[in-house]
């Protein structure tokens, strides 16, 4: 096998599909990295059987064929290259990469062990902006739980209701939901895809709103296609939580308050809060301000932030983290927020219905 | 007390001398930083016993006195308050915060128990920029030993001779010297500082040309003046190596080699070498180019750069580390190496004498 291709152009490929490449595994050809020049393009492939990367590379085919090179190694080496034609010479298992004078040898392996990405069928496309859909994964994300063993709340559930698209993550100690119009009406589908894939899909995304990607679901897979790349991630098995019952849009209290005044004073609260100590902010809800409070072994903050208010007063307690997350995957200036009581749910949600996040109080013994 | 200082010299000023803070120490006291106004100024000081700071606030005294406060917990504070007015307030162990409505409360402690900066008499100043004098440093520090038990190669060697100050660091591979004139003569001296010491101080020094640094010696300690604030450390004792020995200006073979494009060749061939394993990098000299090789368990890299030789052909190895580190030390474009063997140590080192760093060369097996 011979090629040449700029080092930016093959950079790019690596680093696209490197996102695939798992960190552990049992099956070390997994950590490298696929190039099949054994068609009329370079194709590079990484899989760690969950999800699978594929994307485009252009360059020139000198000579066809197929080989597998640890991910790690080709990214570093091809990383420090000169900004200039790399060519890529494979004999036997033996890989050479030259630019300019500088010649590298590195081993390679043999591309028969390796899992190429999963067939799914293209059929009825969903078209999304690669803006709306980056944008709605990582305005979700962070709801979903981080332990491996929570199931199918390590995912997202991704749902087409004619021309809406609605993402939601939840942890069990709140929810995010997100939806976005389509330009076009689909058939009604829903699919729960796994954090990671969305995580890594949305740092390859460019975060155009002009260029778009196409989805398709199969009943085990769903294909993302943008630009030169595929992405594949198997399917989370089951039912997603019945959230609509969880979902109310009445309330007893709501204010507005600046976003960003809400957020900077949660924030210097967080100072005073351990990873494992798990106080709550305390927010005292009156009729023109909020008083947050927090007490700890550190010390204690009490601070004033002006609000408009509807309903009448309330003291209720948060963990401080999940009203940031929430306050944080806004860029409204001024968001509003509705209660019912210090034991129920808070909603932070827009009229427009794009977003909503649910955050769960917590209790707290009452302060002076 | 009771002090008033606008946020932003108050975290300057925090940040400045928590370098002197330690991550760990058996006296929790020196954790803290020192609030000293009980004079006319607010003087804010940490100590941990080998290397003081002490630095000047500028701000209006309401209330004298002194508090020690967590020097961690206090940064991270004054750091995410509003840019305004810090109003602290201290009663009995208790300190209040206040910056526009956000009210902190956070324990403080008793002075008494604090170490203040040992006393240095002022006398026969040197005048350095604080240009010069981080240059001297940031270019020279690397060469220093990391292991603490190898005594004075953890430190610097710092000679005033009339009107040149030298700065000498080694670590019994490499040496690294750095010569500047100073606008004045001074009498003879040297002092050997700890490396930790030197380190921190450079953090805190501007930069600049035009503003000064002064220091001050006695037999134990170095002070360092500069702006509002000084830095005390403890000398090392004993003598110095007797380097001047190992310097030798007579050479068999030189080069000369654009730096940048050596610099970047090598940092290449490190992308080969694990942590662990010592494999040298290569130098093949020949009349009009050096062909650099490496070749570890994970590949090899071969490249070829122009030079300009004088004397016979001649092939090195060396730690590529320690060539990376010294060529990373200088600004200019073009770089001579001075060799005598194989064996016999490598200078890179500049015609005016500002600069000389020797790298001792690496036993390697013939190579193809």
């Amino acid at each position: 096998m011979k090629l040449q291709i700029a080092k930016a152009s093959l950079l790019e490929g690596i680093q696209i599909v490197s996102r695939a490449v798992p960190s552990k595994t049992t099956m070390p050809i997994l950590e490298c990295i696929l190039i099949d020049a054994s068609g009329l393009d370079i194709r590079l492939i990484a899989n760690d059987m969950e999800l699978g990367i594929q994307t485009l590379v252009p360059g020139m085919i000198l000579e066809k064929g197929i080989v597998a090179i640890d991910a790690q190694i080709f990214a570093n080496i091809v990383r420090k290259l000169p900004d200039a034609d790399v060519t890529l010479t494979v004999t036997g298992e033996k890989v050479q990469i030259n630019c300019q004078k500088a010649r590298f040898n590195i081993p390679g392996h043999d591309g028969s062990d390796f899992v190429y990405l999963p067939a799914v069928e293209r059929k009825e496309e969903i078209r999304i902006t690669q803006y709306s859909l980056r944008e709605m994964i990582n305005r979700t994300i962070f709801s979903i739980s981080g332990n491996e063993t929570s199931g199918m709340m390590t995912g997202e559930l991704m749902e087409i209701r004619g021309n809406t698209m609605r993402i939601v993550a939840l942890d069990g100690h709140r929810i995010a939901i997100r939806n976005v119009e389509l330009n076009e009406s689909y058939e009604d589908r829903k699919a729960i895809i796994p954090g990671k894939a969305l995580n890594e899909i949305s740092k390859i995304l460019s975060g155009d709103t002009e260029k778009m990607v196409s989805i398709f679901f199969t009943d085990r897979h769903v294909l993302f296609s943008f630009e030169d790349t595929i992405v594949v991630s198997r399917l989370m098995e089951g039912e997603y939580y019945r959230i609509d019952r969880m979902l109310s849009t009445s309330y007893v209290t709501r204010f507005s308050v600046q976003r960003k005044e809400l957020l900077s004073c949660i924030d210097r609260a967080t100072l005073l809060v351990k990873e494992e100590d798990k106080k709550p902010v305390i927010l005292m809800i009156t009729d023109e301000t909020v008083e947050l409070k927090i007490n700890t072994a550190m010390g204690s903050l009490d601070e004033v932030i002006e609000i408009t208010k509807e309903g009448p007063d309330l003291n209720i307690g948060f963990n401080p983290r999940f009203l940031i997350d929430a306050l944080r995957a806004t860029d409204d200036d001024e968001i509003t927020l509705y209660l019912v009581s210090a034991k129920a749910p808070c909603f932070i949600r827009d009229e427009a219905g794009r977003y909503c996040y649910l955050v769960l109080p917590v209790n707290f013994i009452t302060i002076d």
